[in-house]
């Protein structure tokens, strides 16, 4: 071992680990500090970041007029619950595309709920089936919606949401977006790309923390969901009527998460919106992958369907690469890594969103590089050079 | 106006006005520093801290061994419908009794997820007729759970739990309870009150933020609970058994606010659990009560029927009284307190819970009476004397 083996690598502002993952992530210290005060659910100025959040939210989407953002106290799949149940009704019938584990559990919630439901599934690693889901359109007439991952977090691929939406509409079809892990970093215009509802979350691109999911509806659609849903708390029509009668949230709210996201909001902003967000996110992702890939790794995916978001790595095949060692040696030097949820290849995940900027990735890459080295683990690549 | 009339009252350790209200209130400055910093989902430390809170949960419910803390992301009304639907078999029949709007609402519940419903009203000030109950027992044997509000924040009003529960397990009926605004601070034990499962939240009597509802629920009922929910994220059975295997939430956990929880419940335990919190708000409630009586106010309740939580006063008769003016008077001198929701009377809710004292008390009647005297309002009691 060298010396710089031995670098403290620790950088957050609050000294806590970085987190490379998809979410909950690192988030700013201001962001964390804007908790740190009591507001009553009726108090003017959280009633003020408030709205403001949901209005910055529908701008972040290009739905102004159009849109409007109702918020699912809980986590993402809150939303995403929420936006299934309220959007189709008992008589219709979702199209589930599926390529990982959020398309499943789309699927599920969907079964659950009792709603009729087909599938279009691909591999991991595979982008949805265009001409087969233009064809099941054709031929299945009963299908009133179409579910679509954004960023499928699973592999970390970005699906073709442009090309499903154009088909979708095309064949007079309604289009419901998981868009979780991708909303705030990777444009998606409602101007040109037309959906019913977009589900997302607090604790992803938008580096609030965990605790707030939230819907962006279409006016005109949400106009037609009184009544499909079969749950009080994920009722997203009576959730947004109420707020357009009373500014209010039905039931408390998760105050402190708010204001945090009020504040991460200002902050993404500052840095640009979606465009300076995803691209401090390309740019992370570059010096990961190229880093990576220098020291002998694979990504699961090639570059053109790779979203700035969380990158797949295949485990080095040398058995002296333990993946619990890799990991625990990883967060002792600052930095937490995730594990795979493939079905299809053993590998692990790096995420490239939060608080994190290039200078960060390049420390993780030199901390894999001496962790490697501890490891004895050849993996195809140089080894890191003693200056 | 004499000198006194100027002090500025704030005295909350974050400079925040005091939240005289039912929840989200006033924490320790303590709990909300606890949420400045980054944990993953995964992270060892938050998952030590989410196991100390559920288990500290099922301790101060005298569950221990027989009972299993189930939490729910997002607010105590997303914790009762989880219950309400998780623990009802479709077959089922639910009884409601219901005295203020937390009974309606459970109704409505159960209602849209379709379940079969009967209820027990009484007006807003009067606990259920417990004759009744045990005559719709008998006579109507397809009701196989009751639910029941323990305080019911709408009056602030405390409900016969034990009386009812004791009728409902002679008639081998079931209990749900939504204790939200009580647990933590008033007595409810598992060892001599039976329940199937009990709500509650983090942002009440714990003290905590918000963001976090539980249920506390008995094993053996528990485990009879599979296939009753119609949804994903509610299905309490489902989460049980995914904390059971795993030790970790199913989706995304609010976890800033399940850590701010964890060291709430540290500082329960440190004011002497379950006793020490119900004599504070008891000690808090006395003097409010005793004051705003001394100032001509009527409470809404007869002493014997008010639970130390919160507490509902008849608006003033004068027509000098402006609420608007009060609250917002009352509110420049850092007391929040809440409007009434009662259907029956005019009336304004002060509460008595969160990190207050009762010398916050003692200064909150001052300010009130500084407020009467600036609007000039005779209220039959008499004027703070000028020292
Ligand atoms: C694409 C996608 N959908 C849904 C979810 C679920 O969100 P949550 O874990 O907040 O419930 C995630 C979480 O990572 C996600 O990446
Ligand atoms: C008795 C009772 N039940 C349910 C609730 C609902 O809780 P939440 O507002 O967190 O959804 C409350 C909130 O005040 C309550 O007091």
């Amino acid at each position: 071992m060298n010396r710089r083996m031995t670098t403290k690598h620790t950088q957050s502002e609050t000294g806590d680990p970085l987190l490379l993952t998809p979410g909950p992530l690192t988030t700013s210290a201001s962001v964390k500090q804007a908790m740190v005060h009591d507001w009553g659910s009726r108090d003017a100025e959280f009633l003020r970041i408030n709205r403001m959040v949901l209005d910055k939210i529908v701008e972040l989407a290009g739905g102004q007029g159009t849109h409007v953002t109702v918020p699912v106290q809980g986590s993402g799949t809150f939303a995403v619950e929420a936006m299934i149940t309220s959007f189709v009704p008992k008589s219709g019938k979702l199209l589930v595309l599926i390529n990982g584990a959020y398309g499943q559990r789309a699927l599920k919630i969907a079964q659950i709920a009792g709603r009729a439901t087909a599938s279009l599934e691909t591999p991991e690693d595979t982008p949805p089936d265009l001409a087969r889901l233009d064809n099941m359109l054709v031929d299945d007439t009963a299908i009133s919606h179409v579910f679509a991952v954004h960023c499928e977090t699973t592999s970390g691929i970005l699906n073709p949401i442009a090309e499903v939406a154009e088909i979708v509409a095309r064949h007079g079809r309604r289009l419901l977006v998981d868009s979780m892990s991708a909303f705030g970093a990777i444009e998606i215009d409602a101007r040109k790309i037309r959906y019913d509802a977009l589900a997302a979350s607090s604790n992803k691109c938008l580096e609030g923390v965990p605790g707030l999911g939230f819907v962006i509806c279409r006016n005109e659609a949400l106009a037609e969901c009184k009544g499909n849903a079969t749950t009080l708390v994920l009722d997203l029509f009576d959730q947004a009527e109420a707020f357009a009668r009373t500014g209010q949230y039905r039931f408390t709210p998760p105050i402190h998460v708010i204001v945090a996201l009020g504040r991460a909001i200002e902050e993404h902003e500052a840095e640009g919106g979606v465009v300076g967000r995803g691209r401090r996110y390309r740019e992370n992702a570059g010096v990961l992958i190229d880093g990576m890939r220098a020291m002998g790794f694979q990504t699961l995916l090639p570059d053109r369907l790779q979203a700035p978001i969380i990158v797949t790595f295949h485990m080095p095949t040398d058995p002296r690469f333990v993946f619990q060692t890799f990991y625990d040696a990883l967060k002792d030097r600052g930095y937490v890594i995730y594990p795979g949820k493939l079905t299809v290849a053993d590998s692990f995940r790096i995420g490239c969103i939060g608080r994190l900027y290039p200078q960060h990735m390049v420390s993780a890459l030199l901390a894999v590089r001496e962790v490697l080295d501890e490891m004895r683990v050849s993996n195809g690549g140089p080894a890191l050079a003693a200056e």
